[in-house]
């Protein structure tokens, strides 16, 4: 669970219902996305926002990027870093298979092949209607999930652990979503855990993995108490599933389901490998019993992006009144940006010269860097700090003419708001403590 | 580039081709792709193998999948440690647009709602093919490559940098292929950066560019003179290319470009942007030329793959004359099992307890570790280190009755084949510093 320092400031985490008529309010959908696109997660355009929104991949920019590959990171991590034997694989987007339990079946089609064919004049309707058939049988399927190809891996995998039950086989990537109310075929980034394990221990191991799921979601939110699990109820429950667990996170515009943990038993596999040896061990020989755990990453991004996203009020010091600002608090391990440089008062070439060695430092040191000091428009340090609160950079260097002086310079945090003297030559070392001692948090 | 303690033994690095008769002979690609299947690196199969040698994206084993991770990860660090500004993003597989500058399109379809249509018995002819081409025209186009992605990004990028030129956008992941000879459309994933510059600086760039991206490539080499680079003829450029380059790394079975790198101008840039402000500023305004890098990620495994696996023959000590072993001496970085742990002689309950801990300590410093303490199958130390040395695994650790008395234990290098005596609790930083200390070669 995170810790913050106390703040000197009323933390409105959610601006209420009553203000709901504000363009601000950061608890509906609408200006959560346009937020996400102001601070370069989401490409802009309304078909973008849209997709992100109905939980599919969509075109991320530079800081999405930086945060999807950092969620995907820490899931790997987890699942590496266990007791568990978890073994990664990469398996085909396309196959002669058609997927498993499937809705309406994609097809990867040459176009121009089928349009070629439409435009034969000789062909009679039922010579045109088979010559599309035939092209269609030949093109491959698109996966909608990585169970198919877990299960195809399950043979090799099963002599690499010798015949060892129970283990994992896990995968991350893209899979295609067959067309829903809006008729336009989506794409969505995945994890997926497929378990074996025996039967007898199938329903432990389901608890086991809901569990393990829910204190990997709640370790980066600030919230973690968003971030619930519910069975599924029986009712909705389709066969081959015998029971269903699901991991919600609660958006203030409604619950949404985020990863779904499923006991599938052994149906499926033994069709996938007939007549061959599936046989584990554990303890004695078994056909093992298959348990899914699959996460919707794009979905989760937008979860710890509204869960991470704030608004303080500063009382006072303003003749407006309240003074309101956005700080983006995703947990340091996954804050796509760690430092930006900034500069301050000062002889420009001089102190760019500086943030150039320093940012190689941190670069090399493998900390992602903001290259503030580059910019050539005129905004204040102010301006700049708020920017960088909104894009949940967690420190802001600042050098000034003091720094050519004298080697000190300034590091802001994000989170404490507190601007600490560090001399130039510790920075790194005094950033990369800061961000590990977070990340064991 | 790499360095290697001196072995005790005659390298034959690849057999010559007059023992080609000898099954084998790694020289050749049959036996290469056999050999991937067998140390975990590919997934079985004829198909699969064939996807694989001809520079596609295939299944991949466990070992496959950590090798491409680590390719990723390194070609990820090389643009993100360098001083040019590089963001990374991340589009979207298909699009309404058709790919620029396109092969034959590739479509997603749903193939349910086509199947309908043709199944429609009361549609004429010329009804049918109107609606299987309007069902067509609104599927989405799979992407072909990263360029069209990136020519989109350019715009909210440029606002980004404050239209301040030269910069990137780099991206990772899979891109479809139009069908070849084949038939059959294929998968593969590609490296991309698309770099924006002013045109006077273009050609130096693309100078630039090639000379960083061999260099990458042969600092993980055993034999870096296998890696070059060569203009591509002028009479082979298309517009709107006007210069190309391309990086080669010869096979044994031949040369194969692994990475191309072109010089686009800007009518594309212009195209996609049509009456938009794209003018950046270098020094003065003015509309950026493009350089595309390009690689291929699984070609560039299979080129590592070829490049670190040597055979070597021990003289001597043998009743059977020359006595053979394969060793898979991929780059520290890139070696995807850094550790494997065995037990030697002595109570099997309690030594498995003490790899456990061993394991964890080792997952949880980042090093990925193979847990041979499990197997259940008799296997002599030996035959072990056979395996694990043409796997590519870096150390492993031995484990005896004699580390339950003293706490020492053993570690055998792949590279020197020369084993050291550790004590436990110091093992895990061993094997960190040697992995660092390779790492910075």
């Amino acid at each position: 669970m995170r810790r913050y320092l106390p703040e000197l400031v009323l933390i409105l985490q959610r601006p209420r219902r009553c203000c709901s008529s504000a363009p601000q309010n950061l608890g509906q959908v609408e200006p959560l996305l346009q937020f996400c696109v102001d601070s370069y997660y989401i490409s802009p355009g309304q078909t973008n926002m849209e997709l992100f929104q109905h939980g599919l991949s969509c075109s991320y920019g530079p800081l999405g990027m930086g945060l999807r590959r950092n969620l995907l990171d820490q899931w790997w991590r987890s699942l590496t870093t266990s007791s568990d034997q978890v073994f990664g694989i990469k398996t085909l987007n396309c196959s002669q298979n058609p997927p498993l339990g499937g809705a309406g079946p994609l097809g990867m089609v040459d176009l121009d092949n089928v349009a070629q064919i439409l435009g034969r004049k000789e062909l009679s309707r039922e010579e045109l209607i088979q010559q599309v058939q035939e092209l269609l049988q030949r093109s491959p399927f698109m996966r909608t999930s990585f169970f198919q190809g877990a299960l195809d891996q399950f043979e090799p995998s099963l002599a690499l652990v010798n015949r060892r039950l129970p283990f994992g086989l896990a995968e991350t990537g893209l899979c295609f979503q067959p067309p829903g109310s809006s008729g336009c075929p989506g794409e969505a980034t995945l994890t997926s855990l497929v378990w074996f394990c025996s039967p007898r221990t199938s329903g432990q191991w389901l608890d086991h993995w809901t569990r393990q799921r829910l204190k990997w979601w709640r370790n980066f939110a600030l919230s973690p108490s968003n971030f619930s699990s519910r069975e599924v109820p029986e009712e909705e429950t389709e066969a081959p599933v015998s029971r269903g667990l699901s991991i919600f996170y609660r958006f203030p515009w409604g619950q949404k389901p985020i990863e779904t943990l499923s006991l599938r038993g052994n149906a499926e596999l033994l069709h996938v490998h007939k007549g061959s040896k599936v046989q584990g061990r554990d303890g004695r020989k078994t056909v093992p019993h298959v348990v899914t755990v699959t996460g919707k990453v794009d979905l989760g991004m937008m979860a710890f992006l509204s869960d991470s996203l704030q608004q303080l009020s500063k009382v006072g010091n303003s003749k407006h009144g309240l003074q309101q600002r956005k700080v983006l608090k995703l947990h340091p391990a996954l804050a796509p940006v760690k430092v930006a440089l900034e500069l301050g008062r000062g002889a420009t070439a001089e102190l760019r010269q500086l943030c150039e060695g320093l940012m190689q430092e941190l670069k090399e040191a493998g900390v992602c860097v903001w290259p503030g000091h580059l910019k050539t428009q005129a905004a204040s340090l102010e301006q700049m700090m708020a920017k960088y609160d909104e894009m949940g950079v967690l420190f802001t260097v600042v050098v000034s003419d003091g720094t050519l002086e004298n080697g000190l310079l300034q590091v802001r945090s994000r989170d404490t708001t507190i601007k600490e003297t560090v001399h130039v030559s510790e920075t790194t070392s005094y950033i990369c403590r800061h961000i590990s001692a977070a990340h064991s948090l």
